[in-house]
């Protein structure tokens, strides 16, 4: 049986990358949520989504600045004001910085900044959206993003276990530790939301060439989309609390 | 055969609790360490810190704020003077701190305080005491506290494969978040100094009744003490990136 549809997603750093494949893929998938909530920092730049939005009326272009707070209450409210009683659905936090720093040459202001956007922000950006997520979980059963579904976008590079097996990693201390402690966010997030009904996982959206993941990235943006669409679409009760890859494959800790 | 012996230790946190329980226990040991240097932010207020330091003349009492660079540099100096060319066998981040904060309280500012004591200092204090672990890794052989070894106190609370058994640690989301992150910076430095002979592990030192573990905790602090040297005398190879208790068990990432 198809899964109750999705009529609402927010998603997080959506100008370019992951977030803006996410957002092309969502509009147009079928049937498509009745909004897609693409936030970004600088709408006034961002000229790929500002296309987007003209091409698909579903999407709702607005600002966000994970880490200020009070961007974060403004677009709290212009989401209420369009989904009202029915809430949101899922909640992707996506927006993330990266920076090259090995062991030589991290510094305590780089971990605490990259801790901050990739970490802090996204427990911030949860918490305000809560009270709209359990309106959406109060009006479905079952669990997953046709209810309620907070989904962090994490990495490989922060799986404890595959340490030794990705070396390569070792140059981004700050960004693999903040991602780790990500999902340590998302388990206390899937522990203290399941009666609320609220999912929330982990997941690695493959090694993509975007301007973070770089060119020796092994995958498209477009190749990645449909994998993390067709994970997102299955998600239920068995995978609250996952750490899952964008093929939907399970990631040790 | 018995391990090569430890020279010198280096404990963060040691004005009380666990930390003063290592001084202590260290101190006593049977060959002890011919240094332990024993650190916390005031050591002018530190009375059974000092009482125990006129006590064992092993113990070099000094001041170190974790979280200033300036205190960290100053302290390398001070122990460099002391170990010369035999650097510093084993170094123990113990300093941290602890808040209140379920998910319905918890603020982006409780949650960059605990990340930068409790993750980034540790990280900061080992970069710092690097050429001294180092130095005295080209002195040994093997993987253990005889040669160079780094303790990063961690905590119970941060295995996000117990989350679940644990719920009642969902009320310390800033401590347990940080707490998995420095996981992460033990398994990143076991990979990046293996190469050097220094060896990294995370240890949940026991749920202990101090001002931190609170009135609840099941162990007192002189039960754990002995366990956990009994541990850090046994650590080998073997155990280099690790995530061990008091008793020697290993934890789940």
């Amino acid at each position: 049986m198809a899964q109750p549809r999705c009529r609402s997603v927010l998603i997080t750093g959506c100008s370019r990358g992951i977030g803006l494949g996410l957002v092309r893929g969502l509009a147009a998938s079928d049937p498509p949520p009745e909004v897609v909530f693409a936030t970004c920092r600088y709408p006034d730049k961002a000229q790929e989504l500002q296309q987007l939005s003209k091409q698909y009326s579903n999407i709702k272009l607005l600002q966000l600045d994970v880490v200020c707070e009070n961007s974060i209450k403004k677009v709290v409210k212009e989401v209420e004001e369009i989904v009202g009683d029915k809430g949101l659905n899922c909640l992707i936090n996506n927006a993330g910085i990266n920076v090259l720093a090995s062991l030589e040459d991290v510094t305590a202001e780089t971990m605490l900044t990259i801790y901050e956007t990739n970490t802090v922000a996204q427990l911030m950006v949860t918490k305000a959206f809560l009270p709209l997520l359990r309106k959406a979980a109060q009006l479905s059963t079952g669990m997953g993003c046709h209810r309620a579904a907070i989904i962090n976008m994490s990495s490989l590079a922060a799986s404890m276990q595959l340490v030794q097996a990705n070396e390569m990693f070792l140059k981004v201390y700050p960004y693999r530790i903040a991602k780790t402690a990500l999902n340590m966010i998302t388990r206390c997030l899937a522990a203290d939301l399941k009666s609320d009904g609220i999912l929330c996982i982990s997941l690695h959206p493959g090694w993509v060439q975007t301007d973070m993941g770089g060119n020796m990235a092994p995958l498209q943006v477009q190749e990645a989309i449909p994998g993390i669409l067709s994970v997102l679409d299955r998600l239920s009760e068995k995978e609250n609390g996952s750490f899952l890859d964008w093929q939907g494959e399970t990631l040790p800790w």
